[in-house]
């Protein structure tokens, strides 16, 4: 792929995995994007805390909790200022055939690094967005979780591939309620308050999403999840869209409809940016 | 993984997949599990028309038909007696990170055969389910299709692990219908018709349950999709499984509630068994 810098697997470099691997066979498994900067990955407990508890609800058996220790701090090491770890582990190799993880095998673990860019032009401009034609499924049995079973956001994004102004498209549900971006969470600013529908249906818990809820507050802004519905979003004060790469982006378009630059997702935005984390 | 006699990755032996394949980092990708039979594979055109529907379905630029064809063929003529034929189609080598599928890559295909045990046993003294306690979504936008985006199936089938005289378990969905197994459909015999639920919310199209649906019209019975409840199954006259390897096989017993084994079922299989297919 690329713009990946190295890639390990299992503690080793590579570009392959075994045919079994259970990531492969059944999507069985999670990952993580962490934002690497200037030497530090970015909010890091958060990850690793979310990792733990998509292992631990999809019964993962991940022992390796030091070597991936070893292994993003010396990703970290050779990461240009601005990166992207991407951790991905998977139940392991399929030790016979079928869906049930017989054996208890062992996790595997994909730890890889790419370059980013800055998001400077997106955050000082906004960006628009469109809205998938795709429904989402709900009461999904692992909602919240970053799991590997990511098809509905592969055919969502796959929607806005032939428009390169259209940064991502807004996933529904199949009752209509906004859910999130494709690669990303959403929010409103409505009545002086910030908005993010929950993920407890289908939808992931972005750890940017959770400090954007933990910070807004400490700046002296209520924010809480709410369910969202597309005449929610016409009538909001603003909109932005969060992930651990990009931040806090502001969107200017939902499809025609426009919204101005508000001052406080400005500020939002460029206080998370400044956090030591 | 113990049982399989070789794999084809894109036409050559092999037993690993590039880490940036999709089918991998996404899910992004459909398979087919093909009943090979005294160097006959199955059902194989019915099987192959499920797979075009969700290759197209997920919009996977799948182009190697005929290699495909090549291959399954050379499958066949070294199967044992008994065999089954697993078929990944993914969508291929990422070209760059994240859900959209950039560049319009090709398909990957994985071909790989594994020995197969008869199921005697099974259908002449019927199977035991457990009711699973995982719900699945609803509203899929892939219902039906065989897709890499398996977790729930995974998760259902390991709360059986521990019970080996349990076959399978009943998967429901949030408002407690029954949908189907963890790695078949399911049938009720009920009032002189078989019922099986519909998989436009949630499921796989089984081929298998295609065939029963037209076969039992053929040999005079009702078949039809309809939505079922566990009240319903306790109600039934009988009950059956249903997938490519294992045909028809009744089930004895769902929890602590018991059938009786029904004629019709062990014509139907029979039946099914010696289709000349």
């Amino acid at each position: 792929m690329s713009g990946a810098i190295f890639t390990w697997i299992d503690g080793a470099a590579g570009d392959v995995v075994p045919v079994e691997d259970r990531g492969l066979q059944y999507g069985d498994g999670i990952f993580e994007t962490i934002l690497v900067r200037n030497g530090k990955a970015r909010f890091l407990e958060l990850h690793r805390d979310r990792m733990q508890r998509g292992l631990t609800r999809l019964g993962i058996r991940f022992e390796a909790h030091q070597e991936l220790t070893t292994e993003i701090t010396r990703a970290v090491s050779i990461a240009p200022p601005l990166a992207v770890l991407k951790i991905i582990i998977t139940r392991g190799s399929a030790v016979q055939r079928g869906y049930a993880p017989a054996g208890n095998p062992l996790a595997r673990r994909i730890v890889s690094l790419w370059r980013s860019a800055p998001v400077v032009q997106e955050r000082e401009q906004g960006v628009s967005l469109q809205v998938a034609r795709l429904r989402l499924a709900e009461m999904s049995p692992f909602a919240g979780i970053k799991h590997l079973n990511r098809l509905e956001n592969v055919l969502a994004a796959a929607e806005i591939l032939g428009s390169p102004s259209t940064f991502d498209c807004l996933m529904l549900d199949s009752v209509e309620r906004v859910i999130s971006g494709s690669s990303c969470n959403v929010f409103l600013v409505a009545q002086g308050e910030l908005l993010t529908p929950p993920v407890n249906r289908n939808g992931v818990a972005g750890v940017m999403r959770a400090i954007v809820l933990r910070e807004a507050q400490r700046l002296g802004c209520g924010a809480r999840e709410h369910e969202l519905t597309l005449p929610d979003v016409w009538r909001a004060d603003a909109m932005f869209v969060t992930n651990a790469r990009i931040g806090v982006v502001p969107v200017r378009h939902v499809r025609e409809h426009a919204f101005v630059m508000n001052d406080f997702v400005t500020r939002l935005a460029t206080h998370i940016e400044t956090l030591d984390a």
